[in-house]
């Protein structure tokens, strides 16, 4: 049994985790927000994080279909509506498209996921295959990470609209949106994690599940940086840069 | 139904596979073959090259665990024995640390698997997974990739004698012992396909599990460079050049 104060460093070791760790550290953020990107660069980041944005409501999924109280799932259920939205509109999945668009590609191509880095597809299936056979305590610890997202979705926004003439309201509605719906997501999740992990043991397990995820962020952006920003190395199939290109954005 | 000509196109375009997506292709290998390798490059491959030694069985296990056919079971078991040898001696995995204590690394440490790059485990772990989930035709379709093996333990044994001190035959009895087991292993699988990859779109879904199985290679050499080839970029938590080393190894 853990007491208030026990809860209190735990909560501490979580954030330090994020901070140590979280992908805004990363070289290939740092060039994304500050200007440094080619188009693409800022492309082939746009479809390789779809293919992560396409299996997070499959997460939430498996995440459910191991949920036994109702309450969790109940609770748990908004989080596949926000990304898929209705049949005819809606959802962070859409939005994510209309940014593909604004950059230039079609989003057909994108939807696809064809040319995605085997590296991507890697990280981001250990993602949820990670969710489909944890316990659920840990399943919940690795969507901690959303603690960290506000502020690298505000300075994104800011970045992109500072830097890229591609970037207005409607392409940067997804980074939006998840602004509103983030921080209502991670309250629940983190009094769940803080809730349960009752014993040193749970407590590690826990910050080995956030760790984890940390390290699916950052192996997707290791793979864009190796696969893109010279000298790149674009593995065998991966996209080349043409391939599901529709136009030009408008010039900066 | 297929006809004989059928089937050496097919074989043909799985040998083509290996020709375009094999890894001997990567500048990692072609740094390691040539003796362009530091001796901590060297170190780094065989930390995370382990990770994929170590889950080779339980990728065979996996397969046997789908496998009602009790023919096929008895001619595919000898891999998990061959990897992991008898209770006191034996098998590539010891073998693997036998290399790890020439380049220098305590072969605790190495089997540990603490520091290996969560990329490796990714792409390792999707391996396993693909055995474990895919249709039988694919899981050893996927295994294939040992058709283009010979070639390249033969180049790796000798590059390595050649171009670094601590290349022994002792350690490197993992290469020259895969080059006596792969050729009967790959028989035996490629007759498997090629008999069972009897329509159009079982060829199709062979070639892709081959494919998969490239990319799966190919990830862990770029994973590999990206980290531990200048300018290197470690992802946090990974190996840092230090962890496990025991002794230098003797001089060029």
């Amino acid at each position: 049994m853990t007491t208030a104060s026990d809860k209190q460093d735990f909560h501490a070791r979580l954030l330090q985790i994020g901070k140590e760790r979280y992908h805004d550290k990363h070289p290939f953020h740092v060039m994304l927000h500050g200007g440094g990107c080619t188009i693409t660069q800022v492309r082939a980041w746009v479809i390789n994080r779809y293919y992560y944005q396409s299996r997070i409501p499959m997460k939430d999924a498996a995440f459910l279909s191991r949920c036994d109280d109702p309450q969790l799932r109940r609770a748990w259920r908004s989080r596949i509506e926000d990304h898929d939205g209705g049949l005819g509109e809606g959802g962070g999945i859409r939005r994510w498209l209309r940014l593909a668009e604004a950059v230039g590609l079609d989003p057909g191509y994108v939807a696809s996921t064809k040319g995605v880095l085997p590296a991507t597809r890697f990280a981001v299936d250990a993602y949820v295959s990670f969710v489909r056979e944890k316990p659920l305590l840990e399943a919940v610890a690795s969507s901690l990470t959303e603690l960290f997202a506000p502020k690298i979705h505000s300075e994104r926004i800011a970045g992109l609209l500072e830097h890229y003439a591609f970037a207005d309201d409607a392409a940067l509605a997804y980074f939006r949106q998840r602004l509103a719906e983030a921080p209502r997501d991670v309250e629940f999740g983190l009094g769940y994690v803080l809730d349960h992990a009752d014993t040193r043991e749970k407590q590690d397990a826990a910050a080995a599940a956030l760790t984890f995820k940390t390290d699916v962020l950052w192996a997707q952006l290791d793979a864009l940086y190796s696969a893109y920003v010279a000298p790149a190395r674009i593995p065998p199939g991966a996209w080349n840069g043409r391939d599901g290109v529709i136009r030009e954005p408008a010039a900066e």
